[in-house]
């Protein structure tokens, strides 16, 4: 591998595609004769400008994000969110959430500061090894919207169909599969997403949210909480992630210049296919979700025992793959496989765990 | 100049050292054999957990930050901190503030959401050109804080000499003079700076808090905004701006290398004398802030008419010096003189503008 960089496992953050990091190097003593780096930039400069309006561009082409949808590039990761959504979405101060892992319960924790919360369905009996049957159900009338994380990080499962909301907006939590595949943004009111897992360098979210939704009646919050703050603004009220909006512009081409998410979503399928093909016929590692829940971006997997599974984590950093341990709510291991990972660093890795099951029967 | 790199008097984000963007140019690839960039490491690893160790120490030697200081790194800007400010040190949701400048009164706006504000002196009357006396302030009894922004970045003064504060807390925003020259900082509860005007990239404010004025009893705010979160957690309860963190920490390094902080500021008040000796003596360029107040980071500066003020604006523009027109509610131009701005750019730029006068006399 050029420049000797290791198969990088992380759940976030995590691997950047190596053109880009190229791009960003060599770019960093002056930018495009700019005569400085991306950082030292006002963000008020045409130069600067260009940049963020690029990405959001580009951001659209991708997504198809509709006209009627605003992007915000807003700071303080998914936990400020937890809170802003319902801050600026709480209309009756009540909302539905599905509760399906880690993510989504901090989200109701926070909700709950600032209203009531109705967990309409839960996989937590089951350790959130699946996602529930959400078909049919009751949907409170005065209910603002409906609420998921489409994709959790920490216990790998993805909803494979959306809840049926009853008509209530859907917020959706995308941080970890981001860009990986196609997304029909008219289908949810708001999709945010933090850049460090499937895109770009950590201190950002993205926020796709329909215009109709920003209030501007609520001048008593904190400035900087009111989604009509960024929009109004261009995301530049104050000073935003300058450097994050930039590399992730730069990830956004990248994609369309792979083909777009189509082509990523494929890409997506085959290299979580060679892991799980390896999972369900070993008879060491088992997948922890139940199949057809299964994350094509997070990929927890466990041993017998808990002495084993440190063994295998420590055998596979030693042999150059990073970051392969379980979150302690789950335990056992966990492969993350964001768009930047290289099918070659999945095969490899299940070469190796092939190799050290075969040696430790 | 290397690079072909430009004077960048920008406000912030701003300039920064030479040798720290080569460092993080020759990382970037792969950082220090660990076989990934510094924006593609897990937050949770050991080779991160050194990098965020190393650049709080490093930040606590160069300010000599005493042991019952907390030092956070938290995201949203210093306009974030305008609502977490009163939202956390609020106790008997009264506090006194005092107005300067454009940064002071957006920290009023927002408190003022929170609790009672007391502006106990403003210098409005005359454009906010100069720091009023706070040598004998009327604070009142029950006030949890005495607010200062320390060194306005628009309206271009600085506090010489700190309130008295009756024995309350000071609270201060140092965003546009962070490491410009030494700080006690036992004089204060809180300082607080957004890095990207004087450290680094954009989406940080370093926060440095005495630890008893973190409250535990602060359980129904968001998460994001409760000091103590980030406190407990290392900054790392969510995701930081993980890059931000690792540039500054470069520039912490740099700054110690140099000599430390005795040494910045020599530097500083020489830069500064070149333009305000120049300022002092020329009949077309006039200095906006009284002598005594002035700051040496930001320097607003005016012609007779706006007209004049634009065609010199453009012709430092034309002539290399970027990002010289003045805040449009001064007027004129601002040449703002980090840490990371040379000597040499400073004189270069009056060079330029003595000889425009001389041409257009």
């Amino acid at each position: 591998m050029k420049y000797d960089r290791t198969f990088n496992f992380s759940a976030g953050p995590a691997m950047m595609p190596e053109p880009v990091l190229e791009e960003i190097r060599d770019e960093m003593m002056n930018y495009r004769g700019s005569g400085m780096c991306v950082m030292e930039m006002s963000h008020r400069s045409a130069v600067y400008q260009g940049i963020i309006d690029a990405a959001e561009k580009d951001l659209r082409e991708l997504m198809g994000i509709p006209d009627n949808y605003k992007v915000l590039f807003i700071q303080g990761g998914a936990t400020l969110q937890f809170s802003m959504i319902p801050m600026n979405l709480m209309k009756n101060g009540k909302a539905v959430y599905i509760e399906t892992g880690a993510w989504s319960k901090k989200a109701i924790a926070e909700a709950k500061k600032v209203g009531e919360v109705v967990v309409a369905a839960s996989s937590k009996d089951k350790n959130y090894t699946y996602v529930p049957d959400c078909s049919d159900l009751d949907i409170p009338e005065d209910a603002d919207y409906v609420y998921i994380c489409e994709n959790e990080t920490i216990h790998g499962v993805t909803w494979q169909k959306l809840p049926n909301t009853k008509g209530k907006i859907l917020v959706s939590d995308q941080s970890s599969m981001f860009l990986s595949r196609p997304c029909n943004v008219s289908d949810y009111g708001m999709i945010y997403a933090g850049v460090q897992k499937n895109v770009g360098p950590a201190g950002m979210v993205v926020v796709i949210i329909r215009e109709d939704l920003i209030r501007d009646d609520l001048t008593d919050l904190p400035v900087y909480l009111q989604y009509k703050t960024h929009a109004d603004a261009g995301s530049m009220y104050n000073t935003p992630n300058c450097w994050a909006i930039y590399c992730c512009g730069k990830v956004f081409r990248y994609l369309l210049d792979q083909g777009g998410l189509e082509v990523m979503n494929q890409k997506n399928i085959d290299k979580a296919k060679v892991m799980y093909d390896f999972l369900d016929q070993s008879e060491m590692f088992t997948g922890t979700v139940v199949p057809e829940d299964r994350s094509l971006m997070n990929i927890p997997f466990v041993t017998a025992s808990k002495e084993l599974d440190a063994e295998v984590v420590a055998a596979t950093k030693a042999a150059g793959f990073d970051n392969l341990k379980g979150h302690k709510s789950v335990g056992g291991l966990r492969a993350s496989t964001y768009n930047a990972m290289p099918k070659e660093g999945v095969e490899a890795l299940v070469e190796f765990l092939k190799k050290f099951e075969a040696e430790h029967k």
